[in-house]
């Protein structure tokens, strides 16, 4: 049966570097690889444009019929006067906390061809390869109260909630320690556990989680703060590390800074799975954002985006087949000099969005 | 008139790199140049051996007598089962909340001689000079509620609070305004305005209290975690950076571990000026914790306790003479190739925390 696929490429260079995967979807389905049934709608600010939402009603009921979603990218210097709830960004949030996308995996690896762009030294990340968990749907990005209150004199009040339960920290937790099974069988749990209760009861969850069938895994607990310094000073002691949704979302542009790839990494934002049918729900997207300032010009870097896909085709699509040869081609027209503008250095060839897609295609063919 | 002092050593490493203030302040008595009414107490893991607190009300009454605190680290394996509200921790903590300390200053700074040491690229971090101002009363350190609530069924939940209030926000920001004014004139605000409540109030507040009289001064925004990205990539781009209690905690980590100075950080955490005496409450601490697997050797680096004394010379002795010249001494010793074992690279002079402490002071005497 054909996967249904849902394509909300949003904002910025979003439509263009999605160009890329139906340019690649196209490629899969007609040397018959996979079949897909193919949807598109509008998120973030392209979606305010026309229905003063960030995302429609009719937009979210796709993406809950979809095996899988691929998105682009939001936001945009455009939107900044729009009301608070119909902000770019409330579209994404609207996907991860509706379709229950609690598992947010984000590999921050290095690719050989481009340590040496990194700003750390190129023995510290040369072969680096971490993958930060992060729960997503949780915390204070949706804890209630979350209010700014006028109290009078010209004094606000701003509050925001971080709220976790058990139930919530467990199930990050297993899906961490699965993933460091067939990785490295280590993981880093991260929390603020000596100012924060919710990290008190992180630290708690986690260690009663891996003693629950996980005690073949190597569970270290480190401060999100140390996890920081740790994570500049040699990020190749990590394997898989666990962390809550607002330090994930610090730690993990952290730790894809260091390898040199900005721009070039993916992510994957996995609901529970089915019990019965065995389908969860999935969302892939690009850890980069709209860029508006080269936005229409031809000039984005798909990598992010096609990476996404190879995640996809790993997690939805049932093929991880594919997507190894996928992450092959990634690799190896870096490999092979080609370069877009973002990561450009002397000697190596420049080449535009789709000049980048059609190479990863090419390459994909040889494989 | 004598400055009253208030040590407080702590626990691991505390007591050593203390000694060597002590050494320092001795020496400052005895050339004339201040002096001093030293007291000292305990907090931390020390002060729960004795009280069964983090910090004795004693200790309390004598910090707020004294015109600056100098605090050396707290914390260690051996209390990871005092109750929670007695953990070393919390002596930090209360000092800070009932001082109301609420401008923390982090300089992180690269010590030319020890560029090389740095996990960036020297060419990146030779000649870094960043100002973390991080809001140290607030967020949610210590926002209400903050508990773990059993929901039967073997659920817990966890809430923690993070509420800002206009005027602490406005209090924080004249701080980095007034830092930035004799620094390079820039101020990067940092907080998550995208999905807090709180990063939009901040955001709103900084930008209006930027309006009234600091013009002058240059002001850019942005997303905490873009900021943690960027100070990898680039942190010479930075000048001085407000933002919040806990981003701040994460931000100051990963931007003191990019220097090759770690270890090597002092702090200076300042409540505000009375507008009738002038006077501050003021605490001085180094940025590094108590280092448990070394204490008692005789081998720490007192440097960082050392830096955090020029920050107490400058901003609570009135001396910024003096200040320059302890920073300067500091700056020489590391040029003439004296290291501690944290920070020893071979060719080095390896030297112990008695010995680079009379090294420091050695060096003061010559300036
Ligand atoms: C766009 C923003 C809401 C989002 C987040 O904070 O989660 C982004 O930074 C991310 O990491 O996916
Ligand atoms: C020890 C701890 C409570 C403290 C904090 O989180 O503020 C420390 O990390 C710091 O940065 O001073």
């Amino acid at each position: 049966a054909a996967h249904k696929l849902l394509l909300l490429p949003g904002d910025g260079i979003g439509p263009e570097v999605m160009g890329e995967v139906r340019r690649l979807l196209a490629f899969i389905e007609q040397k018959g690889l996979l079949s897909f049934e193919i949807e598109e709608d509008l998120v973030g600010g392209a979606a305010y444009d026309v229905h003063k939402v960030a995302i429609s009603d009719g937009a979210m009921a796709k993406a809950h019929a979809a095996d899988a979603i691929l998105f682009g990218a939001v936001g945009g210097p455009q939107w900044d006067g729009v009301p608070y709830d119909a902000r770019p960004e409330a579209g994404l949030l609207r996907l991860r906390k509706e379709l229950m996308l609690f598992a947010n995996l984000r590999p921050a690896i290095c690719y050989p061809a481009l340590a040496a762009s990194s700003s750390l030294k190129p023995e510290l990340v040369e072969g680096l390869d971490i993958m930060i968990v992060r729960e997503l749907t949780g915390g204070v990005y949706f804890g209630e109260p979350k209010t700014i209150t006028d109290l009078g004199n010209g004094q606000k009040r701003a509050i925001d909630t971080q709220v976790y339960d058990t139930y919530e920290i467990d199930r990050i937790a297993r899906v961490a320690f699965d993933l460091a099974r067939v990785r490295r069988n280590r993981v880093t749990s991260a929390e603020k556990r000596n100012v924060m209760k919710s990290g008190l009861l992180w630290n708690e969850v986690v260690t009663a989680t891996h003693k629950d069938g996980f005690e073949d895994v190597t569970l270290d607990h480190m401060l999100a703060d140390a996890l920081g310094m740790q994570l500049v000073r040699a990020p190749k002691q990590f394997d898989v590390i666990v962390t809550d949704n607002l330090f994930g979302d610090l730690l993990s542009d952290v730790a894809s800074m260091l390898t040199g790839s900005l721009g070039m990494l993916p992510s994957a934002s996995l609901g529970a799975e089915d019990p019965v049918t065995g389908k969860r729900a999935a969302m892939y997207e690009p850890v980069h954002g709209s860029a508006p300032d080269i936005a229409g010009k031809g000039v984005a870097n798909p990598l992010a985006m096609l990476a996404s896909v190879a995640m996809a085709l790993k997690y939805s699509l049932g093929r991880p087949d594919l997507a190894d040869t996928l992450d092959k081609a990634i690799s190896e027209v870096l490999a092979d000099g080609l370069r877009t503008g973002d990561i450009y250095t002397d000697g190596a060839t420049r080449v535009g969005t789709a000049e980048m897609g059609q190479a990863v295609v090419a390459k994909f063919e040889t494989l």
